[in-house]
């Protein structure tokens, strides 16, 4: 099980912790998807769709933890509870909007990923299969993410490492 | 970028293409996924978690193809803007019910994932990151793929190819 980068993800996060995202400005991240000249074929018919998934690699995770105490909380709990970065297999997954596409290159907005983390997948959201109303969240309750992200108290990728 | 499995899906879809599900049964399919015993402890408190992602690779694809029709329709589309499992990175990503975790074996419902597939990665299911309406989901709109799946015309294994 081998993994070939099918193109990079340029954002403006240069650090695991960034400035707080405003108000204003939650979830109004912009970057772009580079994906390899090769690839390219592949991204046929993708401008039809709102969102995207982006599967990607935590190029700067550390190394993997089972136990993890997460950004927004203060005990620890099991890394796969988490979406804490320093996993046994470093997958991040993110869904984006999908503003433009211009050849190989998409302009996304809600980018919550380092700059220069390797892309290994796209696929497109699909509310049907992707999109859930829960309300059992297990620790992430005590925490009130909604509220943290909408107002704009956490920067994106501060979320990532939650 | 090598991946390691952290554990097994074990499901009763044993062939690509399975027995339509019944309306009732729509989303029910029930399986298990057995984490190995070195990565169990990664599992606390997963239980509070009411879906969980399941990252996981698609073992008997077929070689990468950047055009492919889907199985819900008749023409070809970028295999980035379709589920389908033949992509360059064969990553599977499927969001499950979580009924009950017994040790290291979680028992889930809504499973669309060949048995034996090996597991890479869980991620709680955060509605605030995950889930979402959107308007536009490109070719999928010509295939009415909520109501094809609510009305059990399809099997989860054939959406799985989608």
């Amino acid at each position: 099980m081998k993994l070939e980068p099918i193109g990079i993800i340029h954002s403006p996060h240069q650090e695991a912790v960034g400035t707080p995202v405003q108000s204003s400005m939650a979830g109004g991240v912009e970057g772009t998807i580079e994906i390899y000249p090769q690839f390219a074929q592949g991204l046929k018919d993708i401008e039809g769709f709102e969102r995207i998934w982006l599967v990607y690699w935590f190029h700067r995770a550390k190394p993997s933890k089972l136990l993890v105490v997460p950004y927004l909380d203060t005990v620890p709990h099991g890394v796969f509870a988490t979406r804490a970065p320093c996993r046994p297999n470093p997958i991040g997954l993110s869904s984006v909007r999908l503003l433009k596409v211009q050849g190989n290159i998409l302009h996304v907005e809600g980018l919550d990923v380092l700059d220069g983390s390797p892309l290994l997948d796209i696929k497109p959201y699909i509310p049907s299969f992707d999109g859930f109303e829960t309300t059992r969240i297990g620790w992430c309750k005590n925490v009130k993410v909604t509220s943290a992200v909408a107002d704009g108290r956490f920067t994106n990728n501060e979320m990532t490492t939650l």
